[in-house]
């Protein structure tokens, strides 16, 4: 018996999601049968986590167990060929038995894009979410340090979260801005945003609610330090929407070896 | 009679190029039916120069004559919602009449891009050539200076080019290669390597046969001062292969006043 860690890109716009769903269509229904096809195998991957339909993923990492003695090394061909073009497979490593993709892993980090020119950029559309209006960027960004460390995320977790603790904890939420697509003399062009957050785990909707709550910070319908008070009430009605889910990547999976 | 000029970016993926074609399904098409639809006009817009299926553009320009009296401000979001959501207006500025998007255009700017790790990025595979294989960058970048400068670009244009003549000025030539994406520890990532070419005009596919012939350099099929003597040869079989269009971008057109 092997266990063979793999990491993921996907464009999850065309899939109901990670996880395998009654409905069909997902990323890991996609690798489950790539992997049959290639070593005749019925196996169950399991992911660092599941990502919600429409949700891309840069580094998302799964693991499984085969008896198949491929080298390590042509996996991520073989599979790729028996992949829609939408899932690519960039690394494989032969791991210990014990290793598992999700509770071996010690940090994650997700990004959320924002497209906050007047214009929405075609190339980039399918990854972004598009905010045309006015938003004050720098009260997004002090909206953020509130939510670092260890807290009870009830507030921004779904009502439907099945976990049952709310508490994680937040080691890095920052905000960077890109204004290569800006136009000259539009003011109205405010950049595309990049939230990039950091933390030992995330609850459902976790990150897409504190962007919901940030931007509503960032349209001046909230103050930055709200969120201090929206912690506290762990209660989902008190935080702002949840954000649509193609702005949102897994952006990097951490573990103590890679 | 009113002058207007507008720029417009496209991912060219689904059209069979800028310009009107009997088989139908180009951007310039799309563009005169929203006109029409806006102002019940017939019109026929000029582009700074027509772009082959495939290719993409941001900056494009083209003008048309209306008289229609809508002001100036409001025609892109008029037309573009009118347009598929893969074409988008994002300026307009209404001109002298004698203003002409390709007769007035003074520089071009086209930018190639070429994914140069292992495994393409399914974010941007609509818009980059993949090459994984061993590129030799530096030479690549040494063979363009050879380019610069006014010559007869015959032995870089497609066969069935019209213009009576293939002199053109080439300003500018460089490459940037953005490493963002490459994966620790492989060697084999190389990352995107982006082409920005400037010049006073291109003749078709003068951009992709110089990718297509720079590769080949890269790839230790040529040295970088093989460019002078197929440039010298005024000979299309001289050159490389034209590289796909996929690639390929306009990305900039300047005039004298804006």
């Amino acid at each position: 018996m092997r266990n063979i860690c793999m990491k993921v890109n996907y464009d999850g716009t065309d899939y109901f999601g990670f996880q395998t769903q009654p409905i069909g269509n997902t990323i890991q229904d996609r690798i489950e049968e790539a992997i049959k096809s290639l070593t005749g195998e019925v196996v169950k991957i399991h992911a660092s986590g599941r990502t919600d339909a429409g949700v891309h993923a840069i580094g998302q990492v799964f693991h499984f167990h085969t008896e198949s003695l491929i080298p390590i090394d042509r996996w991520c061909m073989a599979l790729n060929g028996r992949l829609p073009q939408d899932i690519i497979l960039t690394d494989a490593f032969e791991v210990p038995l014990e290793f598992h993709s999700r509770r071996s892993a010690k940090r994650k980090t997700y990004r959320y894009s924002i497209n906050a020119n007047q214009f929405l950029d075609l190339f980039n559309r399918r990854t972004q979410l598009h905010h045309p209006g006015k938003l004050d960027i720098q009260a997004m960004q002090e909206s953020l340090p509130y939510l670092l460390g260890t807290h009870d995320f009830t507030s921004f977790a779904s009502r439907h979260s099945t976990k049952q603790s709310h508490i994680r904890t937040l080691y890095e939420a920052k905000l960077t801005v890109d204004t290569s697509m800006c136009r000259k003399g539009h003011p109205r062009d405010q950049g595309v945003i990049h939230l990039f957050i950091t933390g030992n785990g995330f609850l459902q909707h976790m990150v897409r609610i504190i962007v919901g709550t940030m931007l509503e910070v960032g349209e001046g319908k909230r103050k930055p330090e709200d969120m201090k008070i929206i912690l506290e009430a762990e209660d989902r009605s008190a935080a702002g929407p949840t954000a649509v889910s193609k702005g949102l990547m897994l952006w990097n999976v951490e573990y103590e070896d890679f």
